[in-house]
């Protein structure tokens, strides 16, 4: 155990010795990388870490720290965005890495089905979908680390929720142990089974505070045969939405993500980022980004596109437009979108704001938060950014060029803040898919407080009544 | 109160004393439609019907009844398969008509979404989206007669399953009353929300079990700008499969339905219902029936159809197919598919088996069965049809032609029995889209027995700690 760990106490000294014959216990040197969020917003300490190899491994460990009384952190890739991941400082909580449940246990190009232990990293799960032919739609900037039972327990979105749903939407069946130990074995590949309480909803989305998820049976797709992707110099928020609509309206099945991007947003990754630059020559105040894709190997897309494009170039919603005409074109399109996170990083401070309203609602939501954000923090830089098509943006703030960073994000509180009484204003989510975590468990009361808090409360106490998983995440302090 | 009707104990009367004066409580001659199933399979008995009109009465009620320790049972459009909306025999169970909260509180073709009330049909949420240029996608049989709140307590499926999911997929968001009178106000309309436990997916397909659904809000879709529809002859139950794959592969997003019918049911449809001529000349022991949709004004859905059904015919997998020319032609093809259960019907005694597999069994699972089946009843007709394209199939069977009806109805449990042991040795699941209700509730422990009732077994008491909602229903006895 590293020195700067407290020592365990008698308890976790038992569980040390019971489970240290077991292979499961880490080297001491392994276990730091597991203290920390990616990004940076907590460090815990821990006595071991617990690196079961399977559900009947899991399930034994966790018979026995239940019967220790010791709280169990779940982990999967570690990319929580709100520090759902790691143990809290105490030394007392021990973290469970799901990693070594990484087999692929089953695809089924007829079903459209395959069977993924909770830790296949994403974009492995995506690869094995494509080699049989199909397409696990799941999609994010994370899927090369983030492991599938990661994004079922905080049911994930990203770009493709527009099309394919949520994380969720694409779940058929679960393996669960649950708090006690038991195994619940519901790998079920079926459409339609009624038959009593839709459990897999409960789990997904639980942020590892009812169980474990072990392993998952993923709805498949067919594979994509044309795609087309074009970027968008617009008029306005209002002309992003605009032109959302026009696509949805023709063929809602090929919208495969539509993506926004402020002027603001595009001009530091062209600034930041070493070979992004802008595709377009008219410099707007407004992107847009569409991703078409079809199935149809006569889909005609590329007639789709232009023909969309020209209507909204004639109804001036669109100034610009680049239609990438390669795979390799189309990832460069791509690129400025996703080197958004970065950009803002290389810039200076940010504060995150992962909010959805209704899609009706995103362009006022965008015109008020910047208002607001730049009445409240003079010199600073609104940069929302993100998943317009199903409402979801990052209402994101980089710091003032001349400020400190940390006096800067010394106000994130405030920023968020101001940024959430207009989201609930107009109906909104505080999280829209990053989840509640350690973060923003300080919220929950105040936006699902009430019978709803309180049917979570219940539901918690009803499966884990000793409250051993993944405490002080999800449900207030 | 109607004289056979029993006393209602001095609970009852209380709480007929306290409600008279609301207004809530139905005239003694209005209850007896609320006592009996559609299907003719249970008669209860209650001392009154209440018939809120919104769900601020409807919360007021369900204190008194629960302050009392009455037990309620919701009620939409009576349509249940399993029983599963009426009252016991015992005359204690109060039964709650959700009719009056019917209105349609929005309609919103940006967000794509409606806000309806449970009391709404189901053939009147389609109407009141259809007005608006949308499409709300859900429909089957009873689509005339049952509510919203209805579909939604029993997570209905249809023939649109295979495209749009179940009514479960449908849902943003709920208004519930609570069984302690509460009210949760979940109306919420994102796409993307991680605060906390998906609460709405308890609801849905609970059964009435954990409270009340009085409003929810719908996801529509752009309405279909060209459909075809075409019967088909084919050669197996395997080529009705292969056939599904072919359209799927072609693009998944296109097929709206995909339903199998029997030679023998084909058959009973042409006999008994007027009207109703085989649209083909090919006498065959198997068909499929297929329905394409597209919002794109320029899908080509004809020369699609046209192309695949061209490469089934070839490979002998279709030995004949009739396409709907116009929207009537259409309504013709659809309608021997509709009158499958009409027809059983006036052929006598029927036993059905709402069952799934997934998709890939559908064929082994309807050989297996009707072979068993003929061993089990000699002369009996096994009648499978339904949605092979999401795995559920009616697996029904009709009596011998010589038997005593009250006989071969006798051996139902048998015949369930029969049907589930295949299901089970398949993977699937005894209850497809009728859910469990009263008729199933003796299977569930059998099925879903060991962690995973135990857990809907807590989640119950720790929403319904006084076990007031729909009692007998759901839970094995």
């Amino acid at each position: 155990m590293p020195d700067d760990q407290p020592r365990p106490t008698g308890l976790l000294d038992r569980l040390q010795a019971l489970l240290g014959p077991s292979g499961l216990l880490s080297a001491p040197e392994d276990l730091a990388p597991h203290l920390t969020d990616w990004r940076g917003l907590y460090r815990g300490r821990a006595p071991f870490l617990l690196r079961p190899a399977n559900a009947t491994e899991l399930s034994e460990a966790v018979r026995l720290c239940a019967g220790a009384g010791a709280a169990l952190v779940p982990q999967g890739g570690n990319t929580s965005m709100v520090g759902g991941a790691v143990p809290d400082e105490s030394g007392l909580q021990v973290p469970v890495s799901l990693a070594r449940l990484n087999r692929m246990r089953d695809v089924d190009p007829v079903d459209m089905t395959m069977t993924v232990e909770a830790g296949v990293v994403v974009k492995a799960a995506q690869d094995a979908a494509a080699a049989a032919g199909c397409l696990f739609p799941l999609s994010f900037g994370g899927e090369g680390s983030a492991t599938v039972g990661g994004v079922l327990s905080t049911n994930a979105g990203g770009n493709t929720t527009v099309r394919y749903g949520n994380a969720r939407e694409l779940v058929l069946g679960l393996e669960v142990v649950l708090p006690d130990g038991r195994v619940w074995n519901g790998l079920r590949r079926l459409r339609k089974d009624n038959t009593g309480y839709a459990l897999r909803h409960l789990f997904v989305g639980a942020e590892g505070t009812l169980g474990f998820i072990t392993a998952a049976v993923l709805r498949l797709f067919p594979r994509a045969r044309e795609s087309e992707v074009a970027f968008c110099a617009v008029a306005s928020e209002e002309a992003a939405l605009s032109l959302f609509r026009r696509f949805r309206d023709r063929d809602e099945t090929a919208v495969r993500a539509f993506e926004y991007m402020s002027g603001a947003g595009v001009d530091l990754v062209a600034r930041h980022v070493a070979g992004a630059a802008l595709p377009v020559e008219t410099r707007a105040g407004h992107y847009a980004l569409v991703d078409l894709a079809s199935s149809r190997p006569d889909a005609g897309l590329r007639g789709m596109m232009e023909a969309v494009l020209e209507e909204a170039l004639e109804a001036e919603e669109v100034l610009d437009a680049a239609i990438g005409g390669s795979e390799a074109q189309r990832a460069a399109l791509w690129r400025i979108r996703e080197e958004h996170p970065e950009a803002q990083r290389l810039a200076g401070a940010s504060v995150k704001n992962d909010v959805s309203v209704p899609v009706s609602k995103t362009p006022e939501l965008m015109r008020r938060c910047s208002e607001a954000l730049r009445a409240l923090v003079p010199g600073s830089v609104p940069v929302p950014f993100g998943h317009l098509g199903d409402g979801n943006i990052h209402m994101n703030l980089l710091q003032p060029e001349d400020t400190d960073p940390a006096a800067f994000l010394a106000r994130s509180h405030e920023i968020m803040d101001a940024v959430n009484a207009v989201v609930r204003d107009l109906g909104g989510s505080p999280s829209a898919e990053h989840g509640i975590g350690r973060l923003k468990a300080g919220i929950l009361e105040e936006w699902r407080g009430g019978p709803e808090l309180d049917l979570m409360h219940r539901i918690k106490a009803a499966i884990d009544p000793a409250g051993l998983m993944n405490p002080g995440k999800l449900f207030p302090p």
